[in-house]
């Protein structure tokens, strides 16, 4: 109940208190404050600053008692031997949701994490929960909460949408919401966790379960503090939505980055993403899987088998694809006699229609797409389709975006996963993007396409399971 | 001799002949002569086509044999079964270079292969050579000789420069154009093998390891016909200039999907590809790598070691690279006390700096940037800097981009490479470029980026072998 309250000051907070805004707009003081006032937000702003006025027309006062309101929230950028004293004062003005952005705790040595142990203590006495140290805070796409430090100018922050990300890197997560937004992949809730000397994923994955703008969930996590409650969160909330995990500290060297970055050892690797894994996790190896994995799950249907047929206009990334799908536990759909006979049938002379990959070749038109994938949706020999497209090829033309948004309605109705490949310059992202207002993913490699395919096969398979009540 | 003239009239054609020239945009045939004609390319253009009076401004002529001039390249957009009389009608009329576009022979069957066996006899019985079938041909940027049926509008061509790309599939040849025109490197020629009936990888490789204006070989394969005669001429060739390679057939999914595309079907990946490593290729795994490894190869001086220092505004992304780093055969630098000494003494208070990873912290300017650089590149314990950005951050300034520039002819006389990563959106995108300007190579994920650091590294100590005269 008490963390209940906490993460709705903190993603629905009615005042909130920068303390240490800055009138330097290089400062990260400065950018706190400003994400708070120019991009949407609507709540109360503070600022604490001793030597300022006013700071982008908010009233500064010289301290946090001072300011003649509750507080709901409080983003820290003080020095790390200061927090303690700030997080008093926050608690002491009511506020149940504390953000500490700076640096130079736990990641430092044993004063910073003592440092934390006194901030934590002081915050819990008051029910009140901290995200960081060493963090960037929250974005809230429903009520434009910000705490970044980023520029939109810099950085761009995604509109309403399914996925929610969870991170202990800054830097990752901005990657995350950049290429969410880009996409048009909508963000429900961002968390910034970073030395992570409070609030936890479990708790906040508990709080996402139930939360309906919520459809998907992705993680960036450098360790494991409390593996019992992460895995039983996992295990509760992956039943209903797919939760998508990137696990470091898989060799000894990025154990020790793990430790430098946020202060913590992480465990054995192997040990504890089997664990995630057996959870209900997906597992992700890298940023670009954690977001196509992401990107597909929030847009497509889930497959019913693993047997994929693929769609091109040109063959050389099919093959590559081909060589790997073994890898990712797919296979090559058989197709039968009838669709084979269909596509025949039905596609020009020039295709190599009469089998799997259907290669409409170079000369291909967006109709013979329409036509292939037409026969495809509704082959019972085939569980995921997987068109890929050479935008650049002259014959192919721009009403492929309205085939594809054909394609995506009947798509979800037959319970078949359509996911592209397409590579190439500024023409290519253009239309991609036509494409993927259909909500149907495009990806920028084989390899990737492939891989997002697997993740929604796997979670399938994982929520059939935890639905049946195995484990 | 023979292949060298052929060579030089497939490059360096005085008069090319389009036959199959459409007057429909949306054909191949129109496109071909567009390329021709209109994006630079010198020499005189001739169409044919029996049913139209000119295309393009070009006039159009009935058959071949009434062009009233010689021909040195002859351009084929013909059914197949046309293609052998089209063939020896080119080589009547002079030609030495036929690229044939068509698709419809090998990769449909036995009888597509006779065609191809018919063409290759009448061919090398003028001691004309063929590229192709089933692919889109060649583009020379130093003389702007460009046969792809990509419109500009679509497809990117890059300027001159190092890079020479040969690839069965002509697919991944326009993202690898694409992504080299868009970060400024530059391509010296590029041709497409499609079913590679004739001319071979081997054949053009000992031409391009005596170009000029080649420095770095990337190669696209999905069959090795002529093992022997590849592998002597990567070892010539890798001896002077990095030749990377990206094998396909590693399953046999894989080398169905070879068969079906260009109608070969491949050998044992794992032999194929070792013997390809130890005659000197760098092997990609993935289109991605295929492309980072040749941008790292173009642009970076080859290092003396494995040991790499980090230095970064935004952790994450180092910790998952910490991750891999044993995994690419790199090793952590073990700083050396001076530098150590150094960096904490000429580094600001809030920067992490006793340490490699060197962490700037998300206060980072260019200045400090600049400083650690510099220590960094006067270390004896260091072999590759990375610089990790995160560009989004508000105070690091843009000052970067010029410290980058001097950074890079410093690494150059240094003879330590510099290979960067950053992540995000449109902002981050402008910095890359920016920074790229001084061909410091960015990408956009730690593994992208230690892999391309790997490239660096194998390459230096396979040209250290095959130099040496080890095999």
């Amino acid at each position: 109940m008490k963390a209940k309250e906490a993460l709705k000051a903190l993603f629905y907070p009615d005042s909130v208190a920068v303390v240490g805004a800055s009138r330097n707009p290089r400062k990260i003081g400065y950018q706190v404050l400003r994400s708070l006032v120019e991009y949407g937000y609507q709540g109360r702003v503070y600022a604490v600053n001793p030597a300022a006025e006013s700071i982008l027309g908010v009233r500064c006062y010289r301290s946090i008692s001072e300011i003649p309101d509750s507080i709901d929230l409080a983003v820290l950028i003080v020095k790390a031997e200061d927090a303690p004293k700030a997080v008093r004062g926050c608690v002491d003005k009511g506020a149940k949701g504390i953000i500490i952005v700076s640096g130079g705790f736990k990641e430092r040595g044993e004063e910073g994490e003592k440092l934390e142990r006194e901030i934590v203590q002081v915050a819990r006495s008051y029910n009140a929960r901290v995200i960081g140290p060493n963090c960037i805070g929250i974005y809230n796409s429903s009520n434009r909460l910000d705490t970044l430090f980023q520029a939109a100018e810099r950085c761009l922050r995604p509109d309403k949408g399914p996925l929610a990300f969870i991170s202990q890197s800054g830097t990752f997560s901005l990657a995350m919401l950049e290429w969410a937004a880009e996409c048009g992949l909508g963000v429900s809730k961002f968390v910034s966790l970073g030395n992570r000397c409070d609030l936890t994923e479990a708790e906040l994955l508990e709080y996402l379960a139930e939360d309906p703008d919520t459809q998907v969930i992705a993680m960036y996590i450098e360790s494991i503090p409390d593996g019992r409650k992460l895995l039983s969160a996992i295990r509760r909330t992956a039943e209903k939505k797919p939760v998508v995990v990137l696990l470091v500290g898989r060799t000894e060297e990025g154990a020790i980055g793990a430790k430098f970055h946020t202060g913590r050892l992480a465990g054995d690797y192997r040990r504890a993403a089997g664990a995630l894994r057996q959870a209900g996790a997906i597992i992700a190896d890298t940023i670009y899987q954690l977001f196509d994995y992401a990107k597909a799950l929030a847009w497509q249907p889930l497959p019913q088998g693993n047997r994929v047929a693929f769609v091109t206009n040109g063959a050389g990334p099919v093959v590559t694809a081909l060589d790997r799908l073994s890898e990712w536990g797919l296979r090559l759909a058989d197709l039968d006699a009838a669709t084979i006979q269909r596509l025949r049938d039905e596609l020009p002379a020039y295709t190599q229609a009469e089998q799997n990959p259907v290669d409409l070749t170079g000369s291909a038109t967006s109709s013979d797409f329409k036509t292939a994938l037409s026969i495809l949706l509704e082959s019972k020999a085939v569980d995921i389709i997987m068109p890929f497209f050479v935008f650049q090829d002259t014959p192919l033309d721009e009403g492929i975006a309205s085939v594809m948004a054909e394609v995506s309605s009947r798509s979800k109705e037959a319970g078949k996963p359509v996911v592209c490949c397409a590579m190439g310059g500024p023409y290519t992202r253009s239309m991609v993007s036509k494409v993927e207002e259909s909500r149907i993913p495009v990806y920028e490699s084989p390899e990737r396409a492939l891989s997002a395919a697997w993740s929604l096969y796997m979670y399938s398979a994982v929520r059939k399971r935890l639905r049946s009540g195995a484990t």
